[in-house]
This record gives structure tokens, sequence and C-alpha cells, in this order.
């Protein structure tokens, strides 16, 4: 069984980075939440989703595996949100559905069957060499800026204290050098490190950071890049990876 | 003759339901005020609104009828609102036009043949066996969520005490359940009845009512519903009447 | 040389004008201020914009003229404006780049030849015999108003006191008659003038106006129009030059 209530906030912020890669997902339901693996078409974006059952006002559950279609989910979860109105969750086995009730509107979402759904990859070890703390928004300020000359950029760090973000265009070039000043950048640990990255990804993986969330960036050389932050006093923990673009240079 | 000042806000918010209908309507002016009946192209849904002089800042007229094109009158009403200024509107009967002024600004509006006007049908008796008084924002919240799931939805009541909305969509299903809540719904008549109606059109009509304004829907067995709000302290009514769609089982 | 910082609002807010005409414009850097003069593809409408060395918080410069690329630079200009921290721009002479910092974030823009851009035309003598100074919202909303039913509008005025916009369509007219009220109109000289104009134009021109922003237009007989302002405190001037259209009657 699986029956829950939360509010429809919490619950649109921590399936927006699913939602943001791919357009169904297989939800592993579990008796301490519910987590979510979920990698993007062209196998280059990938997202892990761990939503604690502390992130809800009320949790039951035993384990399912279900197919989970986002869109659909979205659209109504937006809805139940512009109400205000908490969200009643219930599986309902037999019929395949998930019934999503808030403010006497009731949603009976049919499922998708989960075999149907693009398996994950599984990550390999990873030798991250340096990582920085930063705000959401300052994040997105440099991917913002990046995109404006070109669809690829930087991350990178030297060992002597610089973790910047580089993108080189036809014409124009953006450089962001990040130093630890406790307002954007909390913390830094540097490195020799830099690595390439479709800025297109980028920019969707950031659209749902809130602004001042705190969120973490690590990195290596030609590895791809961990970008983690949590929501809902961390009973909601995202994780981004993204590969890297191989430099032929 | 015909001469009166309105604030433009007042002309905007009355004439909204019927150009969310038509383009173009026929204006019954009279001593008390406007009337306008309007079909529209498809000959399914229709708007009455009433306008009484009692809307009106200053209303002088004997009787008159007009055509009126309601896409170049909305845009100027939309300016005349954004700056605030009362509206003054004067029919010139020998150049067939009506002249609208607002703050020095001086707009001359050419009239359309009446005769050139789809005639808007007879409504037949009507058996309407419930009802219910809700709010704009709930009626219009049933209308969303029925439109992520399908082209058409069931307004419906049963005589032990129940109205709803439901939609069956080809994958997902919405089922909006009303009771008396003192806060969304103030009213309910309940009794046996059920139609099937076009989403779009109820989202078209649905637009204008304001979110906390209250809206009485009634329905009978296959037969139109009738949808009623008024503003300006009740001098401005409006009722549409939607023709229902008829269900093959 | 040419080191200066500044409010990236300022920049935004100097530079609308000269892009909203044309995609680059060539930048006269001086000792005392930057002095643009531009003009449009179809050589109808000229901007001329003068930055003084007030508008800075810090300006150092000796001459320059450099090739200015506008789309790229209200790109970064706007993100920079968003993030509120002030811009520092540094003029590489060897690059041919202009650098632009803000917050630590670091855009390299590349310049190009100033003698690529279209050369502005002389203003010949002009014999404006009429003038009024409006709010830019005054302004734009007479322009909004004429362009419900033209492509062009007229401004003109009489030996007797008034200025006006007036345009005829093919169904609606629009006639706006201005005075001195104190509150949009503050100064009004009037004379025998009137001239017709393309609206798109003004359009274009107006949207960088700010609302409460005193506007001077100078008209004449079939002559261009002058349409003058400033921000800043003075430390911005901007001047549109429309060519009118000739009237065939």
């Amino acid at each position: 069984m699986f029956a829950a209530t939360i509010e429809p906030e919490t619950l649109e912020n921590a399936f927006a980075p699913v939602y943001s890669l791919v357009d169904e997902c297989k939800l592993k339901i579990g008796e301490d939440g519910i987590d979510v693996r979920a990698v993007d078409e062209a196998n280059v974006g990938m997202v892990e989703l761990s939503l604690s059952s502390e992130a809800f006002e009320s949790y039951e559950a035993d384990s399912h595996t279900v197919g989970f279609p986002l869109v659909r989910f979205a659209d109504i979860v937006s809805l139940f949100r512009k109400n205000g109105d908490i969200a009643h969750l219930y599986l309902d086995e037999e019929t395949r559905t998930l019934r999503m009730e808030a403010g006497g509107l009731d949603y009976t979402l049919s499922l998708v069957d989960p075999d149907s759904i693009r398996k994950e990859p599984e990550i390999p070890n990873l030798n991250l060499t340096a990582s920085i703390t930063l705000t959401g928004k300052a994040f997105n300020r440099s991917v913002n800026a990046a995109d404006m000359v070109s669809e690829h950029l930087q991350f990178g760090s030297t060992s002597n204290g610089v973790f910047y973000v580089e993108a080189e265009g036809d014409t124009d070039d953006v450089f962001v050098e990040f130093n630890v000043d406790g307002d954007h950048v909390s913390e830094l640990e540097p490195g020799d490190a830099e690595s390439l990255f479709s800025i297109e990804y980028l920019r969707d993986m950031g659209k749902p950071i809130p602004d001042e969330k705190e969120t973490t960036v690590e990195i290596g050389s030609e590895f791809p890049v961990l970008i983690t932050y949590n929501i809902a006093d961390s009973a909601v923990n995202i994780q981004y990876v993204l590969a890297p673009r191989i430099t032929s240079d």
C-alpha cells in the first residue's frame, strides 16, 4: 500500500528536477520514502531524487515500483499548488492508478509500465578533485552568461585556489571566477580540474534550483559534474550527474 | 440620443463575457440601460448581458439598436482602463459612430449594420433540476482540471445531495464533488441531472468571471447549462447558456 | 585608454533608445563622455545619445572611435542589471575588445570595425514651429491609440493654441488634443504645423522613455519631428529625429 499527504509545493519542487530531464520515470516507493533515478534520452544527464517520508505530512507505504508520467503529474500538482490545499496520494494497485486529491478535486493518474522506462546507467567511480558550494542564483547567473556566447562551458579549478566558469564564443568570451565571499559562495575546495559541459543541460538542471539555495558543484578532469542540493529541510535531496563533452585538444 | 459616462473598468468587465463568444454584437440601447444577446458562430454558446443605467456615472438615452464591433471596442476600452480616466460615450446617429472620449483621447468607433449580425436563437423552456452557487475560482478550477484529461466534462447532480464535475480522459480521470462549505460553495440545490459540455466553451466563459464572484450554475438532464453572475453591485448581469453535447450511451 | 565604472541600469537606459533603431553603432569616446549618432537602415529614424562622464561613477578616457555591437551588449548589461553589481568597463585596444566586469563575471565583447557601420546623414536645418513637453506615458498613450486605427499619425498644432495627435483609419479615427494641465503636459508652444509620421517608428522610439519622464516633441510643416528627453539627472541626453511621410494631398 501507499497512502500519503504532502504540501503540493514540496511535491512540485521535488519532482521539477526530474521533469527537467525526462517525461516519465520509475518511482521506487519504500517504507522510508520515495527514490527516483532517471537518465535523459541521450544518456548525458542523470538525476537522483530522494524524497524522505519526513517531507510528507503523513506517510504509509510498503515496497512498490511504479512507472510515473511526469507531464500530467506536473500539471495537476501545479493546479493543486495554486489552490493551496494539501494533497492526498493513494496508490490503487488494482487499477494501477495514483489517486490524487486536494480541496475536493480528485485526479486519477494512470501509471505506466515500469519496465517500459529507460534504465538508468550505473555511475562509474568518479575522481572529483574540486568542489564549490554556491547559491542557485550564482550558479544560474554563470550558466546564463556563458549561454550568451557559446553552447558549452568549462567548469574548472586550479590547485592554487581558483574555481571558474569559462565559455569561449566565436566573438565574445565569458569568464567567472569564484571566491568564498560568504554571500554567494560559502565553500570552495580547489584542485586541478577542468571539464567541458553542455550549457543546454546546465540551464535545464539549474532552473528548478531556488535562488538562495546552497548548491554543491563537484568536478574533475574530463569527468562528469555532480550538482547537489536539498529542499524541505533536507527531507528532499537532489543530485544531478552530467557527462562531460570530451575536448579534442 | 445616447450619451453616458462610465468607469472603463466596468465597461471592460461587462463586455468581456460577450467578447469571449463573439466578435460583434447587437446593442439594444434603451432608457434604462443596454441589453445584449449574442450567440457564437456554432450556435452552441449564448450570452446575455444586461447593463443597467445604474452601472453608469451618468446615462441619457432613448431607444437605439446598433451593431457593435467588439474587437476594436475592447482595445480602446483596455487603453482607457490603463489610464484610469472616466469614459464618455456619445452616439452620433448621423455618422453611425460611437464617440468615446477619456483623458483627452477621442476615439471614433464606426458601428456596423445591426442587420448583418447573426440572430440569436430563442431559448426553449429549460427543465433545470439542480443548481449550485460557487466562486468563480472554484468554477474555473474544476474546468481547468477537467481540461487536463478531456475535451468534455459532465456537470451532474443526484437527488441525495451531490453536485459534481466529471471528466473521463483516455488515461486519467477528474472528479470534483461540491459541498456547501461557506467558503467556495454558498448554495446547493441537488436533483437528478447530468449533461455533457464542451470544455473549450466553459474555459472561454469562465475567464471573465472574477475569482471571488458568486456564480450560479443550473443544470438538467441533457439540457443546456445556465451560468449566471453579476458585477458592479448587480447593475451588470451576465448569463451564459451553453448547449449540451448529446451522449451516445 | 578608456576605463569607467557605471550602474548597469544607467547603461541599459542610455543605450535602449539607440538599440530601438539599430543593431550596431559607432561610439565616440572622449574625455568628457561618450557620443553616439545612429540612423536606421531605411534612413528614416535617427538617434543621438550624449552620455556625459557625470553619468559614470568613475570615468577616464582619451579619444577613441569604436564599432559597437548593441545586441550582445544589451544582453550582458541586462544580466548585470538583474544582479545589481556595478559594471566596470575597460577598452583593450590591442585585442579590440571591451572588457565588462560586474560581480566577478567577466565578459569580453568583441568590437566591430567602425568603418563598417552605416554613416549617419547630416540633419538639415529644421524649421520647427510648435512644441510640447509631455510625459512619456502621455506620449506613448497617443501613439498606442493611433496604432489601433492606422499605420501613420499626424502631429499637428494651430497658432490658436492647440497641439494634437490625429490618426485616420479605414473605419475608426483617433484624435488627442493636448492642453497644459500640469499633470501630463507641462509646456506647450503652439504654432502652425502638421506632419505625418510612421507609427511603427514612434512606438519603437517611445518604448524606452520612462512613464513620468518629461519629453519634448518639436514639429513643423512636413518637417522631421524632434523627440528629446534626458535621464540620470540630465547626464544622459537622448534625441530622436524622425523623417515625415510626405502627404499626397
